[in-house]
């Protein structure tokens, strides 16, 4: 039996394209004393697997002929590990493969759910990443204005609906008008602005004639720039990820800051869902809920093979996607 | 009798010139009912009067024409107010001029101190944006690094001593070599790094060998990107004002925001003083101590004369000055 990776075969100095990654065939792990031999079900796609590439973040950066890494769900198949016999659901950092060997204590054993993909949305870091980002550190409250980008994406579709729950009022921003129609029939948002064709400031004017009070930023770059000038006094900015920068050679910050943040007090504060975990059971319990009743739509973007798992992240990357990009292995 | 002021006669499209203003005399004002009349001690002189130039900030951008605006301290001369009888000190946002007819309700009584020109410094406006900044924004505590930019500046000489009387690591960046042994060997810093004669990212790395907890921002651009790369995970960075980018024809942001917010989860934050004016009683008593025990001193640089206003304006852009910039008019 043979145990497919895909290899990242050449670091992208600008646009990330499928021709970076190649797949390689080795033979399957043996384990070690302490290991599990995991089957990937699903793996998860992220920004964040572009952005390992640019330089160091929380984790070292890529280098060429590294396996891919990336967040991953999967069933135990093989144990050397007596806390977790085979048969159970774990997740951890693992890699873009069929299998991996990985020592036991590394891992997170969690509860059978239907479908296992929502551990990788809703019930997973996206929808953790959009509940504390928009409720712990943006402090979003009844009858304020909400505004966030990439808004059709795994996080921003989440953070719209969370808002909505919460009584705010909710404008997105994502590309294309029919992305757009279906953030607010489809959501619920009040309102999109499709920052390809419109006028985002003229937009954004329009939707939110009180100002903003919390932006949930997923994109960095021009957008930043446009929404902070619209932001009310004591806004809260919630810095959740930089997409635009993460695929050009030459990254560039919004022009207007730190001096907009000073003329307005404006709070802007990047996080991870990690730093949260202490508020974690309020939160698991509030997104079960919430989906359970159907306050909640999960929307994923479910691309099958591993093969592919590389054109997924590129179509992430140019904004292909709505809801959440996981790859079914 | 005759009222001089000053006028800004044409408005800067990058670097500000004394040759922007003029000096205009007009008859002395008339009191209306309710108005007073006040002779200026002494003139504020701020980065912010050249942001007030650049558009729409926390009050209406100047015009052509405009009598130059600016915060003041002065003694009431003259009085059709009941609440304000002559002789009294008050301080309000007026105007560059020798005396000023203003509404007894727009202006505050303050006790007389000696100097009076503290009520500008230490025991004013700067000294309340240093402390509040620092402790309430900066949440700066016993052990951390705290890096303050404009060191040798109004804010920068009060945020350096009272860091450290509060018992953190202080390193501050200034222009030039001889300010920066200054600030060492007067003000008590740690450390301190010439930015346009040292490599800063090296000058800083070698005095912060922890990483940096609290940035004090007071210039925005290149400097505040270079900083943010040392910056700890948590790490608070407060943005007091931009002074790198208030006299360019075009400003530009620093390029790694707001990526490396995300990545190391830091804070940052605009403020003014008067958001903490419920804090106002500990923050003065606290600085009349220090002040009075010797352990905070008071760095004026006091220019002499009304018609000097707009060079001492120039110099402070220009960074010319060592703690608060202050006309005695």
């Amino acid at each position: 039996m043979e145990n497919r990776q895909i290899i990242l075969n050449e670091l992208p100095d600008a646009e990330l394209r499928a021709s970076h990654f190649k797949l390689r065939a080795n033979p399957m792990p043996i384990l070690a004393e302490g290991e599990i031999l995991v089957q990937t079900l699903y793996l998860s796609v992220d920004a964040a697997n572009r952005a390992w590439m640019q330089g160091k973040t929380y984790r070292e950066p890529l280098s060429t002929g590294d396996v891919m890494p990336g967040f991953l769900v999967g069933r135990v198949v093989e144990s050397r590990c007596r806390e977790i016999p085979a048969g159970r659901l774990v997740e951890f950092m693992g890699e873009w493969a069929d299998y991996s060997a990985v020592a036991g204590k590394a891992v997170e054993v969690v509860p059978d759910i239907n479908p296992v993909s929502h551990r990788l949305s809703a019930l997973g870091t996206a929808g953790k990443t959009a509940y504390f980002g928009l409720l712990d550190v943006g402090r979003a409250i009844t009858g304020e204005t909400v505004v966030v980008s990439a808004a059709a994406g795994s996080i921003g579709t989440l953070v719209g609906q969370i808002g909505k729950i919460k009584g705010c009022r909710v404008i997105g921003i994502a590309g294309g008008a029919e992305k757009c129609a279906w953030l607010v029939d489809e959501l619920g948002f009040d309102g999109a602005v499709d920052y390809k064709s419109d006028n985002l400031y003229r937009g954004l004017k329009s939707h939110c004639p009180d100002g903003i009070d919390v932006y949930f930023d997923n994109v960095g770059g021009t957008i930043l720039e446009t929404v902070i000038y619209q932001m009310n006094v004591k806004g809260r900015v919630v810095c959740c990820g930089a997409i635009s920068q993460y695929d050009n050679a030459q990254p560039s910050g919004p022009k207007n800051l730190p001096g907009m943040l000073v003329i307005k007090r404006i709070r802007m504060e990047g996080f991870i869902a990690l730093d949260f975990l202490d508020h974690d059971t309020t939160a698991s319990r509030e997104l079960h809920d919430w989906i359970n009743s159907g306050k909640l739509k999960v929307v994923e973007d479910i691309v099958v093979g591993l093969e592919n798992a590389p054109s997924a992240l590129v179509g992430l990357l140019k904004g292909r996607n709505r809801g959440k990009t996981i790859v079914r292995v």
